[in-house]
């Protein structure tokens, strides 16, 4: 089975306690909606490539692991684009849950879905249990107190922010967490793989400023020039657009030269090089070139 | 140390994430803010009453069980009070977190609290890892889909609810959770310990109606009559108050018998039967005898 179709499945098996007669039907849509159709998955590709890099000896672990982080992903979408903070009217091409279904079942969606995060690892790792307390840790580092995605999101409240901690916790901490769990799941130690995943989600970053300085709408699925109206600093505004796209590549070589020693490690540097190319729109990946 | 004690010092150890340099002060503060004081604590007490008739041999995954089950009734609290839910402003005789910090910081805090509860459970449960699966499970179910709070949450947003079930999910499963999470983190059968949870899940829920009937403000700690102002049914308005209040007493007698076979069944009868007495502020126990 490729990598894309476990992922889903992994995702859809995740999500079975939705399709119960038992669940409210109208909050179980919202967070079926909210993972499906799939966006580019970027975070579970991470986690399930580290895993085979690794020897991926547990795949169902893997593929808990893989879920967790993209609905993990897809809750803080859900709560970022709330009226509270982004108030974003599209998402992925799409009205966001709270435009399509209403504030209170994009809150309970997203609370819905973090909730499901652990339970999918829970379900997996019971057949595994020394694995399932750290890799449980790594992927709730990666969205909470202090440096996870929630935290990096609650730094938007604060008057004083270093742009640096920012980016590392708001997009950073879930490509460590991805890339760190893939490595836990496959029973390898986890610390070599850190740098991979803080390099990619900077990469990921970048990537993104400059698309919201240069794309369009329609490349993007969501609204463009963001950072500007909500007066956010990006990379695309403290380097220019040449320098952003420098700096891209720069950190997709630093991330490819922090692959450890793993059975995989040079299908992995390939796939790496592979993917980063798709971070960019074509247009601008030419404006690279 | 005695049952109150150990978790507020759970709590304290699980909120250790709020209290470093790196984290982002005010939603740390929001987090620290939802969770102390205390409130009556009593789905944490009923958890580690239940661990401790079971024999209590890990206190130290019991202490995280209790200490996640209050996180987890913290967020809910948290969300439940938004302006998109019932608007609430004040809780625990204080400004609801919203009212205080805002509703994009009270959504965060939320978010965390539900991260950082099963962080703690895995925390925990690396000494234990045979019960970690279990245990995580079990948390998850009275929190998630199909039939946890959130789920119970999500029914308020359906046209056609059945009471009962809208109850048992809203109220009731994390009562259950709380029991049964006592006996897995002890080792024991959770199956023999869920009605306990629920018929004591169902007789907060009545006390909650008739205190909302016919309490006060400063006896409750947030505005009472919320239940006829949201149009919600409840056990009050469909029996009357004494019909409320014999309910109440024959759920609580359920609930004592329910209690299985196991090495403090008898010291767990009277802790309930005094417990439950505290359901009820004095002057509407009165009314009752």
């Amino acid at each position: 089975m490729d990598v894309a179709t476990r992922i889903e499945h992994a995702l859809v098996s995740a999500l079975t306690v939705t399709t119960t007669s038992e669940a409210p039907p109208r909050l179980a849509e919202a967070m079926r909606y909210a993972v499906f159709p799939r966006g580019a998955r970027i975070r579970p590709r991470l986690c399930l490539a580290v895993a085979l890099a690794c020897g991926d000896d547990q795949p169902e672990l893997s593929n808990a692991a893989a879920a967790a982080i993209e609905l993990l992903h897809c809750a803080s979408l859900i709560h970022d684009d709330l009226p509270c903070f982004d108030d974003a009217p599209l998402r992925r091409g799409k009205p966001s849950v709270h435009a399509a279904f209403g504030e209170a079942l994009a809150v309970l969606a997203g609370d819905a879905l973090i909730v499901h995060a652990f339970a999918t690892l829970a379900r997996a790792g019971g057949a595994v249990p020394s694995r399932l307390a750290a890799l449980v840790t790594t992927v709730a580092q990666a969205v909470g107190m202090p440096s996870g995605i929630v935290a990096g999101q609650g730094w938007e409240a604060e008057e004083d922010v270093e742009l640096a901690r920012y980016h590392r916790a708001k997009t950073g901490a879930l490509f460590v967490g991805a890339a760190i769990s893939g490595a836990v799941a496959a029973g390898h130690d986890p610390t070599p793989w850190r740098t991979l995943g803080e390099r990619l989600g900077e990469a990921y970053q970048v990537a993104d400023d400059i698309r919201d300085a240069a794309g369009t709408t329609a490349e993007l699925g969501k609204p463009v020039g963001r950072d500007v109206v909500l007066g956010r600093r990006s990379a695309a505004s403290e380097l220019g657009l040449r320098g952003a796209i420098a700096r891209l590549d720069e950190l997709v070589a630093e991330a490819i030269a922090a692959i450890p020693p793993c059975p995989g490690a040079a299908a992995l540097r390939g796939l790496i090089a592979l993917q980063a190319k798709r971070f960019l729109p074509e247009g601008l990946a030419r404006v690279a070139a």
